[in-house]
């Protein structure tokens, strides 16, 4: 895949959480271009012959290993680590789950449901939902992170400012990420790779996805910088958007009941255009429906709109 | 401007809040197209030739004229309004400014700012910000609703689950708006016109500008809609998207703490880059950065990422 590449970590070569003890799985210059094979964010446990079963019998021990850690040489804390995102090979399978506990209305879906996908990942043309959907894909790794500061093991579940598990579906190939680097050599390492998100992964997951993953690593020295910031080298929803979208809104005092309400109004329109089971509109909109904010300043109400991409269905 | 139109509604038939014993400018049939001459927010106080000493005396008793009512006949409580956005015709000239105590930032930037623009409403070219800044144009009303079934006199401040300062800056002309009616007639008015807007509106105001909007307004019977939502008939950044962007982040458990500092750290950024001052660049951003939820689900933080288009400055 990568003729450019100085090194391979394989992926054997991965851990679970963040800790600035780690072993380097390669000590790199800074401008290496490294191939890392990533597990998909459950560690096998799921393949493409699983049943909702193996989603109740999930060990979350093992949730997230990331490839890794890089140690760059020279990466001193209050530098930026810089990762040009090259390239992506995916797999052509991916699961979405609705986890029992996890994910945004957890609340109202306690059990569990498991969606299988299948892709072609020669083409990436958008993947099937059922007999009408078509999801659009974009793939990116949803964590992607540096070490810690702090002693000791870290949950790889919550995004910190060293970066981690961000979720940030626009980390596509041509972008360049920048993230605090807090020990020395930075301690790098990146995996959890999904083929499609939308702004929000509301369900908890997304197409979780097996990938190879190629990034550039380099320096930028006493950047001082507080949490991750990126750059894009063009749109970032043109995947998504050419039919417009199917837009509800969440009204409130509170951005987080905003966003509730903004997703389960969705679910239930979804439900009512298309005649889907709640479930499957929730673990659909997380692979493709985008939370945004459309006013935080007209006290005290403010406005969460979930967009869905029309695409989807049409 | 609206040869089609059924009804004008001139800027003289305004009011202030919402009040449901409000008497309607115009009583019209479901199927209706409306002509709405619009003030600017600050109706009027402020105009092509004011200084910042104008922002320091606004009168906030007369902030977001809306015009109308429209009582439109047949709307029942438990219906929705259906309001297909039809056109607009901008002025030419609008503002932004600081206003002291409001904006998601108003402990940062407590001195008042304006910012006033001119533009071609016959082209809609960017407008022209500083020496090298182009902020791209798609305008919409800030405020669209009914009136609220609770008696009395209400702010126009906040946006409801009826609607009203919504401020989403995607309901621009081709959309199709519905709201939940809750009042005999609906009760309906509009206003607060905006050129450009950012998804937040972080600084508290978009660029004002006072203009005329056709809108046809439509029952759908029975909709039991429980807040705002909309379709989209394309695209909605491809105003904005051409040159992709630069993207800061916030993480934490709060979901408003996130916003701010991905805010301020694309405040920071744009001041190093471009060497603007603070408040400059937070009333650029509100004009055209978006507030997005990049996932909401990692427990226990959260991604919030500011978008600014780099078309702006390139």
């Amino acid at each position: 895949m990568c003729k450019a590449c100085d090194y391979t970590i394989h992926g054997a070569q991965h851990h679970f959480g963040w800790d600035n003890t780690n072993v380097p799985a390669e000590r790199v210059a800074p401008g290496s271009t490294i191939l890392f094979h990533c597990h998909d964010s459950s560690a096998g446990q799921l393949g493409p012959s699983s049943t909702v079963e193996t989603v109740k019998a999930l060990d979350f021990g093992r949730i997230n290993p990331v490839s890794g850690p890089i140690h760059v040489e020279g990466a001193k804390p209050g530098d930026a680590l810089k990762i040009t995102i090259d390239s992506f090979a995916p797999s052509g399978w991916g699961w979405t789950a609705n986890i029992p506990g996890f994910g945004l209305l957890a609340d109202q879906f306690t059990e569990a449901a498991l969606t299988l996908w299948k892709y072609d990942p020669g083409t990436m043309e958008p993947a099937l939902w059922g007999k009408s959907g078509r999801v659009p894909l974009k793939p990116f790794a949803g964590t992607i992170g540096n070490a810690l500061a702090e002693p000791g093991h870290h949950s790889i579940v919550p995004p910190r400012r060293v970066g981690g598990n961000l979720d940030i579906r626009d980390l596509t190939a041509g972008v360049t990420l920048y993230l605090p680097v807090e020990v020395e050599g930075a301690l790098f390492s990146v995996g959890d790779t999904h083929a499609a998100q939308g702004d929000g992964e509301v369900c908890g997951t997304a197409i979780e996805s097996p990938m190879d993953v190629v990034l550039t690593l380099d320096l930028v020295k006493d950047a001082k910088l507080r949490t991750p910031r990126f750059t894009t080298p063009g749109p970032v929803t043109r995947h998504l958007d050419a039919q417009g979208y199917e837009v509800t809104t969440g009204i409130g005092p509170d951005l987080m009941q905003a966003s509730r309400d903004a997703v389960s109004n969705m679910i239930d329109l979804l439900c009512a255009q298309h005649g889907m089971e709640a479930v499957d509109a929730y673990m659909l909109v997380s692979t493709c429906g985008d939370l945004r904010i459309s006013e935080i300043v007209d006290m005290p109400n403010w406005v969460v709109s979930f967009y869905f991409p029309r695409c989807v269905f049409e």
